[in-house]
Parts: C-alpha cells; structure tokens; sequence
C-alpha cells in the first residue's frame, strides 16, 4: 500500500525561508513531494510582472513551438514548458514567480534539512501536447531513484521487456498532486510506501527525465522545422552515417513535385565528413525544373536536420552542393 | 489522505472473463484503476504476432513521427502513443495485444459489475516526447472526473487562475502505476480517499482529455512536417485570415538564402478564398535564384500548412502562383 498524506499548516513562504523546518515528522522511507512555487519563493526567485516577457527570454534557451500567446520554451535545465515555467499564480499581485536555479541542489538543500532516510522531490506543473489538462512532473529530486529500469528482463511470460523504463518521480509528483490538489494551497505532501526507491545518497537527480535533443522527435514546432537546418561553416571528422542520408533522400523524395514532373536527381558523392550530394536537374534547366528543385533541395535540407545532420548547400555552379556533416 | 492498495491475486485473464468479478471488496468512493492489457484479454483483442505491422497500421490513424522502427501513432481513440498502442508484453509469447476497441465503454462495463458508488480508469503506458521514461495515462473512465477544471477561480492571492486544467485520471493512472509496478504482474489497484472526483452517472469518460487536433502545437513530427501540406484541387469559400498569411509569410521569410542574397519577392493578391500569392525573383532570374526561390516557396507552403490553411502552388508562369485557401 501506498498513503499520500498531505502537510498541513504551512504558512506562506518568503526569501530565505527553510523549507525542511516546515515540514514535521517523517517516517524513514517517505518521500517529500515539494511544489517548486515555495521552493522559487525561498530562493528569491520572483520578478515583477511587467517583467514576464524578459523573464521567460531569461530562462529559455530554445523556443520549441510558439502559437499567439503561448510559447512552449527548452529552460536551461531541460525541461519543455509553457513560458519556461514563468508563472504569476500563487504569487503576490504584480509579481511572477521563475523556477528555480537548479531544483536538483534545492531538493538537495531540503534533504539536507530533514532527519531520517528520505527522498526529495520538487514538482511544477506541465501541460502535454496531445492531452488536455496539467499534470504535475518531477523538476528536482534527491534521494529517489527517478527511473526504474525494467530493460534486459523479461515479462512474466518470458517475452523481453525492451523498453520498460517507468518514470517514478514523475509519477510520484502527480499522486502528490491528487492531495495536494484535492486540498488547495497545500504545497507539500509526503508520499509512504516507496521506501525501495529512496536512496542512501542524493543520486542523479531528474537529469535522466530529460530526453537529449537527439531522441528527441519533436524536437522542433510545426512552426520552426523549416529553420531547423543549422548551416554550418566547417565540419568536424566525424563520419556520417550512410542511411541517416539514405532516409533523408528517401524521405524528400517523397513530396510532391509543383510541376507534377521529377525532374530532379540527387547524387551521392562521398563517405566522409563532410558527406556530398548533389542536385540537378533532369532535362533541360527550365525555370519551373529550377524552382521545383530548389523546393526539393529544401527538403532535403530539412530531413538531414531531423537526422541530426548539418549541412552548407552552396551555389559553386548551377544547382550547388549539400554538404552534409556534424558542423564544427 | 490517499491510499493506493494493489488488488492481489488476479489470476490470468482470458477472453470472455468478467473483469469486475476479479476485483475484491470495494467502499464507496473508491476509484479502480485496470491496466489496459487485460481488459484486451478479456474482450479477445489478441493478434498472432507476425501480424504486428498491419494491426499497428489498422489501428492508426495518422502517423505522428516516425524514426527507425518506432512509429508515433494517433490511434483510432485520438490518443498518440508509440505503435498505435499495440504491445507484445506479457502476453502469451507469439502474441499482441490491442487496445480495447472502447476503453471508455470497456471502463463502463467493468463499472457495472461493481457494487456501491466507484469510479473505474482503464490504463496505458505512454512515453512523452521531451522526458525519459514512461508514465500511466487514462485511455478510459466510468464515474470518474476525468479533469478538474478551475478556470475562471482565483487562487490565494486573487490572481486569476486562467489555465489551471489538472488531468486528475492520467495523475491517479500514474499513482495506480506506483503500486502496480512496484508488486509485478498486478494489473489492478484501487485509489482510495478521491470519492470527490467520483460522479452519479458514467460521465464523458476520457474524450476531455484528448487534445482537438486544432489544438496540436506539434501535429506533425519533424520529419513529417515537410509533406504536411495539402495540395487541393478546390477551394471553399471560406474566408483565408489574412494574418494567418502574413504569418506564414514572415515565418518563412526569416530563413536564410542559400545565395547570400535574398533575391526574391512574395506579393499578395487578393482577399478571398483562394487568397493569392505570387512569388518572384528579384533582378535577374539566374538559376541560383530560380533555385533559392524554390526553396523559399517550400517554406511558404509548410508554414502556411502550420497555420491550418490548404495550398495549391502551380506554374502558370516563371515562378507561378501559390492559391491559398481551405480544400473542398
């Protein structure tokens, strides 16, 4: 059995304030799920609201998509949010509150703070791109395995289990939130029952929640794929893989074509870095056979990105090369 | 408080079983939570496993994204997971198993085999696609709230709570997931001291959770995004946004050239559906040029796609007309 208890009684929170001191007794084994509000609010992390639009600059280093008002940031830990996770709820009128600098050292600090073998968790609140509704993740913890790691076993009928990786913290930061929820205004609940997922040292933190831009396969919105190809001035030695270039080709291909003729042909030239294709038009270079391959190169241009390829199409004649690469 | 207790001593589940007379004693108020995989079981959605690409393909769809073997799929239900949710663990091995035709129907029957006032959520294990690892989501409910909407509230400080939308089913599928994946093999749990989120009638189930694809800020994965344009032979009468061009536009207009010199020109003609764009070079049409307005009008034609808007980009001329407007 797991309980989800929810701590009562804790005042509002200021600059300097000690979170572990305000949260009472615990059993070795419990988990302390802490909303990162109170977390930003003792680290001083607020800014006055006419200051949102700098703030969330402040704090993104990737805008993933951007539709009118909503942006959907990459902070600078990781994390893919809307605002990068800048908020004006629960805070004092006129200001805003930023997530905290680094919520894997606070969950750490609050660690520090409490008595007996427990884990840590600070928590925000995420929306998802297919589903209505916010649900609450782990944005910091200590002392709790975040991943349980099912892969290279088998399932009880002995099928392997191959991809089995089950995002504990994120899923013990949501079943806080049903208390913490549930009750209103109540920033801290402490999860029991877990006790096999509390660890004797701080551990990783959610660094391995965060999937690295080249698993990423959203890497970038609808809006920005286009720009995604990051032209590049020199190349790096290292090799290019022959079927990223296979299924880019493969993949550009594929369009269709505005004249409602092909007349284009891509050639591969090269098995180093930087990798070379190039263009031409089939036929005579019609104006119309121009543009379409044009439109077709950008194409191309574009699945390399998504491939993790940087490429320099350049004009030395007609219709240039692509050099493909990992840029330097 | 809440308590999450697993429900022990299922026995495996096979066609034709009556899921509801597996589960023990239940109190009113309590929510059960199954995991998907036997009520698929039960209602014999079971396919021989060489057929494992047809049935993912008659179970999607739309291809969300799509990179080596894995597939993202939006199933028939409107969710998007990994291979249209069709799993070849813990199921007898040469087998897969669907998802349930219904989940919410599913969840609605098992519901009326329970005595006194529950809630039932069928469960799946999803991935996210910026985190690591996997968390239980609801693919259906009975008698369950499957958000909590507070929009139009205040929170403590009086601050408007203008997006505040919690996905109380996915959050209590993932603390289920707690107890069910810490024990094995236990395919149910029930969620106690929730009876709030309970509800007199079967309810919408989770159709709220579903995010319209209007909605969808990352409708097409990245290497999708290139063919999400939509040639159209007609056009409605709908009326084009003319914002929505401009957009388009400007966001296309941001990419580099490939020349160095940006040499080329869109002029906007005409206020109806189909709104009309021409394209031109700017001086001379050399190839280059010609080339580099190609890949400029590719841009035009995906951001135009982002914006919801269908087009058409035909070679009446040199450079052609792009017809812009909603596909009959």
């Amino acid at each position: 059995m797991i309980e989800i208890l929810p701590v009562l009684g804790i005042p509002e929170v200021g600059p300097g304030d000690d979170i572990a001191s305000l949260i009472g007794d615990l059993e070795d084994g419990d988990i302390v799920v802490v909303t990162s509000k109170i977390v930003s609010k003792a680290e001083g992390r607020v800014r006055q609201a006419p200051d949102r639009t700098a703030a969330i600059m402040e704090e993104t280093v990737r805008v993933v998509a951007r539709r009118g008002d909503t942006v959907i940031s990459q902070t600078r830990h990781g994390f893919v949010m809307a605002a990068a996770g800048v908020d004006a709820s629960n805070t004092a009128p006129g200001t805003i509150l930023l997530l905290p600098e680094d919520p894997d050292a606070s969950a750490r600090r609050i660690r520090k703070g409490l008595r007996g073998r427990v884990g840590v968790i600070v928590t925000d609140t995420f929306g998802r791109p297919w589903r209505h509704g916010l649900t609450d993740v782990a944005i910091g913890a200590a002392g709790v395995l975040p991943l349980e790691d099912f892969r290279g076993g088998t399932d009880t009928h002995g099928n392997p289990l191959s991809a089995t990786v089950t995002a504990l913290a994120d899923e013990i930061a949501s079943a806080a939130e049903l208390v913490k929820g549930k009750l209103g205004n109540v920033p801290v609940a402490i999860v029991r029952g877990l006790s096999h997922l509390v660890t004797d040292d701080d551990g990783p933190g959610v660094r391995p929640l965060v999937r690295p831009a080249d698993e990423d396969m959203f890497r970038y919105g609808s809006r920005d794929v286009v720009f995604a190809r990051r032209t590049v001035t020199s190349f790096t030695d290292r090799p290019v893989d022959p079927e990223a270039v296979r299924r880019a080709l493969m993949a550009a291909d594929a369009a269709a074509s505005p004249t409602g003729e092909k007349a284009w042909r891509f050639t591969v030239d090269g098995d180093a870095s930087p990798y070379r294709i190039v263009p031409s038009v089939v036929g005579e270079p019609t104006p119309a056979r121009l543009l379409a391959l044009g439109a077709a190169v950008q194409n191309v241009l574009v699945q390399l990105a998504m491939e993790g390829l940087d490429s320099r199409w350049t004009m030395d004649d007609a219709a240039g090369v692509i050099e493909v690469g990992h840029g330097g």
